[in-house]
C-alpha cells in the first residue's frame, strides 16, 4: 500500500487527487492540508463528500507527515510548491508537484513567465510528468512536475509528429477551449455564474503562461526553437478541454505516416486514442475519465493538419494524470484506480 | 460471479448500468440488447463507453440469454417489459424491471395511469424495489419492480414519518424538479437545447404518471388512501433530482421525534444521509452517487414540516437502486459496487 | 421628457434600468451612479453597453442631480437607500426605490427582518409598487418601494383570488425558484460558475426576509394575519423567476370564478397575462420581457388550486417594474418604452 | 411604411424577423408563411410573442402576398428558396433570401456545395449581403443574399486586411465556435439538451458548406484564390459566434497599419467595433445585438496576427443584418430599428 499526502486538498483539483486515491487499490490516503480549512473534515468542506468525516485538514507540516507518507500531490499554486520540495525530498517522501515550479529544465524559461526560481538545482532532477512520453524517466525519479491541461491536450497529440519530422515545426497553432474549472475554486469575475454562463471569450491572446511550457518541450524532442501560436478560450462548462491544433506536414507526409506514427507511440497506450478517418472527439467522450481522444484531418492538396483532442481538464489535465505518474513511480501499471468505466452524461 | 444481461442498454437508463455492471466486482457484463442499434457495439453508439468493442448489442432472445445469465436488467419502455417478463422467469433468469410495469400491487391503479395489464398475477410476486424500505422482500424475490425516480425522491423521506404517524396523511404536497435526462435519449422538442437551457416549467401538472406509483406505496404504510399533490419540473441540467415536500406534523410530533424516527430508519443505511439542522441539500452533492441526502426545516408554531431531498435521477432514481437491488437479491452488501467516491464536480 | 437619475447603476438591476431608460421614448438618462466605478462610464464597466463613453459614474450628490432630474431609481443595497431617500424628496426628486427599504408600511415587521428604520415617517408616504394593484396610489406619489422579485411573482397570483376570498388564507404555499442574476454581480462562492452550473438548491428555508414582505401585503388585502410557508431555490441559468403555489380554495369556489376574477383584475392588464385551461408557462416566455404568465390547476375533489406564475426577476422582478411605476407616477401608459417584442430564444 | 412578409417564420430565424420587423418604426409586418405551422398563429407557436393573435401562418402564396408586400424574407432551407425567387420577383417583391440560394456568383461553387442550380440567371443579379461591404450594391438591387453566419463572422474581420494588401492570402485559418441555436429548431441527437449540455466539439472538419461562400468572396476582394482553412465548433450556449483568425501580415505590414485600415473601413459603422490593443470581445458583449465586435493582436516578431471577432449568430449571423439589408434598400439608416440597447445579461 503506498501511503499519500495531499497538499492543498480543498481546491479542485486537490480534492479531485482525494476522489482519486480514496478509489485507488494499492493507495492510502493519509493526509490532507488546506490553508483555508484548516481543522474542518473534507465532508465539511464538501458535501458531496461523504465519509471524510475524519480526514481533517491540517498545516503542511514536514516533519510530521514524512513519519505518515510515502509520496505528496501537491496542488499548490506556483511559488509555494516551491517553498516546500526541496524540505520533502530531504524528508524522503516523493514528490508530484501539480504547480508549474518544477515544470520547465530551463530556470530562464521559468522565470520569464512565473518568478525567481528559488532550488533551480531541482530542475535536473525533476521529470516533467507527461506519462507516455516520459515514463522511463518517471520511474525513476523522485520528483515529478506535473504538466498543465493545456499543455497535456496539445503535446500529446503534436510530439509523436514532431518528434518523427511529419510536421513543420515553424507553423503550429493551437486554438483551445477549457471549461471553468481550469480556473479553480477562487472567486473572480470571469467565473461568475451570470458572466461565464451563456458566453464565450479568448483570453491571454499571445502571452498565456503555458506557452512557454509548450515551447520547452516542443523544443526539445525537435532539436530547435519552437514558438507555437497559443489561444486559450473560456468556455461555459464546468469539466473538459478541446485542442484544435493546425500544423503542416513536411514534404512527403502522407495521411497514413501520421496514422501510423500515432499507432506506434499509443497503439498501447491505455489512455491515449486515435479515433478513425473523419471521426473527432467531444469533450463528453472523456469527461471524468484519465483519457485523451485524438482525431485528425490531412489535406493531402494543402498540407494542413488538422488536430483535435479532447482531455478532462481536471483528470488527464491534472489529477489523472497525476495519479498516473504515482503508479509509474511505484511500479504498478498505469491504469491502477483510474480505468472506471464512464458513461455518456 | 453474476452474470448479467442488460436488455434497452442504449437508452440513458441502460448505458448507466452497463457503467455500473461492468465496474461492479461480483458481476459479469454477459450480454446487451437494443432495438435501435443491433448489431453495433457500445462503444460504437457511445464513444466515451471505451473496451466495449466486442459487446455487441443483440436481439432480446430470451432462450439464447438464459445459456448465458442469471439476471437481466429491463431498462425497457412500460409495455415492452411486460411482454418479456414472465418467459424471463420461466427460463430461471431473475428481472430487475425498471419500467413502471411491475411496480403496482393494483392492477387497477396501474391500468389507470398505463394500459391493459398482461400478466396481473405476477404483480402479487413482484416487489417494489424501494432497496431502504422492502430489503427483505426483495431478497426473496425473482422479480422486482424498480421504483421510479421522482416516487424514490419523494418515498425515502416520507415513508418513514408516515409509517410512525408523524405526519399528517391528508395534506402532503411534492413540488420536485428534475434534469433533463429523465426524460431519456430520445428527441422530443421540450428537450432540444434551445428549448430547455435558460428555462425552467412545471409540466403534467395534476396528472403525471408518478402519482398513483407514490399513492399506493404511502397508502399501503398508512393503512388509509392517501392522494399526493405532486407538481414535477424540469430542470436546465443533465443530472439529478430535487424535491420540496410540504407536510403537516400530527399532534404531539417535535422536531426530535422526525430526526430520531429518521436515524432509527436510516442512521445504518450508506446511501441514505440525513442532514443536519439548518442544512439543506444540492444536487451535486448526490450526482454521480447512488446518494439521497435529505434535510427538512421543522415550524414549531405551524406544525409546517419542508423536507428538501436529493437524488440523481440516473441512479438511486434508476440504474443505482437497480443493482442495489440486485446486490440484495444475491447476498451482496448493499454497496457493492457503488462506493466509489464522487468529488463535488 | 422626463429626466433620469440611476443610483448603483454598475449591478444588475442598475444596468437594466440603463438599458430600459435608454430604450425609453419618453425619458432621457441624465445621471448614473456608482461606488464601485466612480469616474469609470458604463461602457468601460460593460462592453455591451456601447455608446454609454460618456455617460460617467458620479457620487450621489444630491444638490449637484437636483438641478438635472426629475427622478432617481434607487438600485442600491437597503439601508444605503435609507440614508439618501430624506434628502432626495427634500429637493423634489421623486424616489423609486428598489431596494426594501420603502416597501413597508409596518417600520416592526421591517426592522424584524432587516435593521433599524431611519426614516420610519416617510412608510406612510411611500407606495409599495406593484404595478397593478397599487396603480391609483403610485400616480399620486413620490415615493415608490419597488417590491421584490419573488413577492411580485407570488403577489400578482395570489392578491386576487384572497380580495375575492376565493382561496383559505391559512394554508399558502410557495415554492420559487430564482435564476442566480437574482443574487446580484457581488462575488460568492454559490454563484461561482461552477458550484451554480449543474445544480439546484433549497436556500434560506423558512426565513427568507421577502416572507414578512409577502405576508404584510397578503395580510393587508385579507384583513387579517397571514404567514405564508416559501421556500426560495436557486435555478442554474442567469435570468428568470417561477413560483409553484399551492392553495386551497374556499366552500363554493369553482374554477370558473378563478378564471372570472382573474380576468376582471388582469383581463385589460398589458403584463399580466392568464393562460389557457392546462396551459402552464415557462421562463422562457417572458424572460427579457415584463410580463407575468399565469397558468392554474384547479382540483375539483379537493379544492387543491396549484398555480405556476413566472417574471423575468431583472424585469418585472425589478427594474421592469419600476420603470412601469415611472410610467404611471407621470401618467404615461404603462407599456412606453416596455413594449418591445421578445422572440423564444 | 414598408410592408413585409416573412417566409418561413416559425424557424428560429424566421422568429427573430418577427421580433425585428414589429419593434421596426419604419416597417410593418403583413403576412407570416409556414408549412408545419399553417393556419396558427405566431403566439400559438411560441408562447413568448405575445400580441401575435391575429398573424396567422399562410401559405406561400405569391400572387396573394403581392397584393399586400413590397419585401419578403426567405427564412427557407436551400433549395426551397430557389423555388419561389423568381416569381417573386415578377411579382416586383424585393426578396432578402436568408438562404445560401443567392449567396454566390459562380454557380459551379453553389453546386459543389450544395445542388443544382435552378435559377443561374439571377446570381449576376442578387448582392451579397454583407452590408458594410456591398452597402452600395444592396441599394440598387431587388435580391439580396444575406451571408452564413459563419462568413459574417470571417469576413468582417478580414476584408479590409485583404483588399489593403496587409495579410498573405495563402495562409488563413479561421477557428469557429457557434452556439447551438445555429443548429435550428429540427431536432437532432446533437442538439438534444444531454448531449450538447457540458461538452463541445469540432464538426465538418475540413469541408463545412460555408468554406466555399467564404473563399468565393475572399477570392473576388484579393484577385486571386483563397482557400481557406475553416473548422466549425459547437458551444454549449444558445445564441453567439466567435471566430479566431489566424493570418500572417505582409511584409512591412505594422501594428498600426491594420488599426488604421480597420478604422477607415469601418470606423463610421454603427455595427463593427474594433476593440483597443489587448481587449478581446465575448460573445456576451454583442448577444441580442447587430454588433460584431473585434479584437485583434499582433506579434511584431513572427507577424502572425490573431483576430477575435464575436456576432449574436441569429443576428448580425441572420435576421439582425437582413433587417440591416432591408434599411439599405429602401433608404433608410442602417440602425433602424437595430439600435435598441442591450444589457450585460
Amino acid at each position: 500500500m503506498i501511503n499519500v499526502g495531499i497538499a492543498g486538498a480543498s481546491g479542485y483539483t486537490g480534492v479531485e487527487l482525494v476522489k482519486l486515491i480514496s478509489n485507488h487499490p494499492k493507495a492510502k490516503l493519509c493526509a490532507v492540508t488546506s490553508n483555508s480549512y484548516k481543522g474542518k473534515s473534507l465532508t465539511d468542506i464538501f458535501p458531496s463528500m461523504r465519509g471524510f468525516d475524519n480526514l481533517i485538514c491540517e498545516d503542511l507540516d514536514i516533519k510530521s507527515l514524512s513519519q505518515r507518507i510515502d509520496i505528496i500531490f501537491l496542488a499548490l499554486p506556483h511559488k509555494v510548491s516551491m517553498e516546500h520540495v526541496p524540505t520533502l525530498l530531504e524528508h524522503k517522501i516523493k514528490v508530484i508537484d501539480l504547480s508549474a515550479d518544477y515544470r520547465f529544465a530551463d530556470a530562464k524559461a521559468y522565470e520569464s513567465a512565473y518568478q525567481t526560481h528559488t532550488s533551480k538545482h531541482l530542475l535536473q532532477k525533476s521529470v516533467y510528468g507527461l506519462s507516455e512520453i516520459y515514463r522511463d524517466r518517471i520511474k525513476a525519479s523522485n520528483l515529478v512536475g506535473n504538466p498543465g491541461c493545456y499543455p497535456t491536450s496539445i503535446l500529446l497529440p503534436l510530439l509523436p509528429l514532431l518528434k518523427e519530422g511529419l510536421v513543420r515545426p515553424d507553423d503550429i497553432i493551437s486554438d483551445s477551449k477549457s471549461g471553468v474549472s481550469g480556473a479553480g475554486r477562487s472567486l473572480s469575475p470571469s467565473t461568475h455564474f451570470c458572466e461565464a454562463n451563456e458566453s464565450f471569450n479568448a483570453y491571454k491572446v499571445g502571452n498565456h503562461r503555458h506557452t512557454p511550457e509548450i515551447n520547452e518541450i516542443l523544443s526539445i524532442h525537435s532539436q530547435q526553437e519552437i514558438s507555437i501560436t497559443f489561444v486559450p478560450h473560456l468556455l461555459p462548462l464546468t469539466r473538459g478541454m478541446l485542442s484544435t491544433i493546425y500544423v503542416r506536414a513536411t514534404n512527403g507526409t502522407s495521411e497514413n505516416d501520421i496514422r501510423k506514427t500515432y499507432q506506434s507511440y499509443y497503439g498501447d497506450e491505455p489512455f491515449v486514442r486515435i479515433l478513425d478517418k473523419d471521426t473527432y472527439p467531444a469533450i463528453s467522450h472523456v469527461k471524468g475519465t484519465n483519457c485523451c481522444d485524438i482525431g485528425f484531418y490531412f489535406n493531402q492538396k494543402t498540407k494542413q493538419i488538422i488536430i483535435v483532442s479532447v482531455i478532462d481538464n481536471l483528470l488527464k489535465g491534472a489529477a489523472g494524470q497525476a495519479v498516473q505518474n504515482m503508479n509509474i513511480l511505484f511500479g504498478l501499471t498505469d491504469e491502477t484506480g483510474l480505468n472506471s468505466v464512464q458513461g455518456p452524461l
